[in-house]
């Protein structure tokens, strides 16, 4: 059962931890327990948020025995963008749909001179 | 245990039947029977997948009792989208760097007069 590149890549991101590690490797390598620091987690949980990163080559991990380095690869990430681009249009229409609607609310509300509060 | 919106988006998108059932939407509405048809898959089966799609915000029902079309919305998308442009930068960087590689690559082939065959 081979799972494809995309999806493996789209469940390793549905985790807010994974994402703020790969926003955290932006800045650079980092070892697990730099890692571990800000999300008051034990090493094995970060440990294992890693392993998951690194089957679906989210990231790299050095060789080093005691220090291994991580480091982010954003190469399956170009993937994700180009296959949401081709969705780029519709919610543009969507949005741009749903912003004259709110252009014409803003005009109904100055016309009747009200004041309404945003939910 | 509120799941953040990302998380489900990403989730939801992490399965090729279901990314196949919105690139179907793309062109317009669709029964259940409709999008059941080109995957060789039971109307339950089908179902829940649009159920997970639809809890995730990415498709809407409409509400007549016989025929619930199912349409695209592709809100959450703008949400992945911008999220995944903040990694642009280091993934074209990557690329621009194995571009330039392969470029040098082939200077050196022709310079040896030899021919790789691509691994």
């Amino acid at each position: 059962m081979a799972i494809d590149q995309l999806s493996t890549t789209f469940a390793a991101l549905a985790d807010p931890t994974r994402r703020a590690i790969l926003a955290r490797l932006v800045t650079g390598e980092c070892s697990v327990t730099e890692l571990a620091e800000p999300f008051n987690m034990s090493l094995p949980a970060v440990s294992k948020h890693l392993g998951v990163l690194e089957r679906a080559g989210l990231i790299a991990r050095g060789r080093e025995a005691q220090w291994r380095p991580c480091r982010l690869d954003a190469a399956p990430l170009k993937e994700v963008a180009d296959w949401t681009e081709r969705y780029r249009a519709i919610w543009e229409g969507r949005l741009d749909r749903l912003d004259s609607y709110l252009t014409q609310l803003k005009v109904k509300e100055k016309k009747h001179g009200r004041k309404q509060r945003g939910k």
